[in-house]
């Protein structure tokens, strides 16, 4: 076959991956622009940002108007945003299960697990179904339901446990689950626990998760309940380590390289964020790193106020 | 706006998918069977193996007739597929440097850098350049060329450096240097070395790297020079760590939980791979690691014949 033949095809490979992102933009926009327009002005202005880090991610909306002004209204989203499952030395959610209590409150009856981000869908739910029986609320698991749509439609709280994100992620996309969610937070005001993985999918993209892309998600844009990326399982680099891989604090200055990249909230195993409307709050027994693009990284403690991070765009 | 056409706009997303899958499969397909059919018989041995793992990147051309028939012929193909560019103590590529003179030999007087992984690729190239010069051979830096592909067809050799994989892939796919790089390793038997990011896409996929994915690829499948995966800086689980985050070891037993994925080679810093056509040699200080999926592990030491992953598909 002509060497001529070859370069040809390899140029319509080129075409159609345009044609393909020029599809993909318009179906991205148009499908969270709708979304948001049935959302609260926080939801727009979340929108708002994914279009300002979308270099990074799959499709790249230009062209778009982007506001900094501060919506005056607050957003009915509840957000736990946990940095890691189990503290080492404790149990399953052990370290977080008080805050995990508070947050949930006595309204909610049931819970819906997500355990897309590991294998074992079945073994999974049964861990986290004995934990939250512990803390006195039912559990389903969304990969038990005929119709996973209708399942988070009809939730009370959902909980989306650690693993995999990219796995996490595609299976998302792939059940269709990242409008209907985003529409169970923003809209209705569901609560929303997410623990390592399902807090980088809570997020705007992500980015910024440590885990290995074991599948290939068809965006890294996530829920985005929030208009910036966390690091969780945020590591310190070891002054007396003789490994050459990046440090932690290296990678995320590698994704600041990029341009139009929100803030990252590297928290620490033990820490928490908890989003009340447009309130965060930073919790746990660790504190956490802000990172941003173009400012020096800064130091919080836990009870810091992290509500400035909420109008970012 | 009314529920009812929000839920017909993601819809039309899920539709909008579909539509970009399949012509995806048409078009990589067609791409990499013409690639191939212009190859060596190794190279058709590669790109079976790619879409036998396919499942896990971004086109799953389904109803592909895989073969395991290996190939009698040899292929020209010649890699040295380095660990990490900096070992703890030493210099740049200094832990190495005897193993890239010996393999570039002394026909090759100049070498092609793609300095892509790191943002600062004039600086990138200079630290390469003043390596490489102290070796002897001239450096010319691929960012530099007017003409990506033209750069890669005129060159004697290859020199891909490390920094961030996804970053890297990105740029190889926007330049479409792809398909000219296989080309030119797989045909015209150019000597291509690759370190830590340069050594992840020289393999079949990126499904292995430890990097953050700062952007998005418009796939995770590379060059496929090999069809195998390896994981660089293979760092051991520690006994005494209190991080919970995940070890490179459960990593990569998460990656073989996915469905037809190839082995992942994880080499130890201080470690490199040669392949000479159809053979490949464990060489440098330190062992690696062999995963299979549906198999144990196991260890080796350098001078390790890894010939038979040359044969898997």
């Amino acid at each position: 076959m002509s060497h001529g033949f070859y370069s040809a095809c390899a140029e319509f490979h080129l075409w159609l991956s345009w044609l393909i992102s020029v599809l993909c933009k318009f179906s991205y926009t148009m499908c969270y622009s709708l979304a948001d327009s049935d959302c609260s002005p926080e939801a727009g202005r979340t929108s708002l940002s994914r279009r300002g880090a979308s270099k990074t991610g799959s499709f790249k909306p230009k062209n778009t108007i982007v506001s900094n002004s501060p919506s005056t209204m607050t957003t009915k989203r509840r957000l736990l945003l946990i940095s890691n499952s189990t503290l080492h030395g404790g149990g399953y959610l052990e370290h977080c299960q008080e805050h995990i209590v508070k947050f949930l409150g006595k309204q909610v009856k049931r819970v819906l697990f997500v355990p897309y981000a590991l294998h074992g869908r079945d073994d999974y739910a049964k861990i986290a179904r004995q934990k939250f029986e512990s803390l006195g609320y039912g559990l389903d698991s969304v990969h038990e339901a005929e119709n996973p749509v209708e399942a988070v439609q009809n939730c009370q709280a959902i909980f989306i446990g650690g693993g995999n994100t990219f796995r996490l992620l595609k299976a998302l996309y792939d059940n269709n689950l990242i409008p209907a969610i985003r529409k169970k937070v923003l809209e209705d005001g569901i609560p929303y626990i997410g623990s390592s993985a399902g807090t980088n999918v809570a997020t705007i993209t992500i980015n910024t998760t440590n885990d290995m892309p074991i599948v290939y998600p068809p965006s890294l844009h996530a829920l985005g309940l929030v208009p910036f990326n966390i690091n969780p399982h945020y590591l310190d680099p070891d002054a007396n380590s003789k490994h050459m891989g990046e440090t932690r604090e290296q990678r995320i200055t590698q994704y600041h390289e990029e341009q139009d990249t929100p803030p990252v909230l590297a928290i620490r195993e033990g820490c928490l964020l908890l989003v009340e409307g447009d309130k965060a709050t930073l919790l746990g027994v660790t504190g956490a790193r802000l990172f941003q693009r173009g400012k020096a990284t800064s130091e919080h403690d836990p009870g810091h106020d992290f509500s400035f991070l909420l109008a970012h765009s």
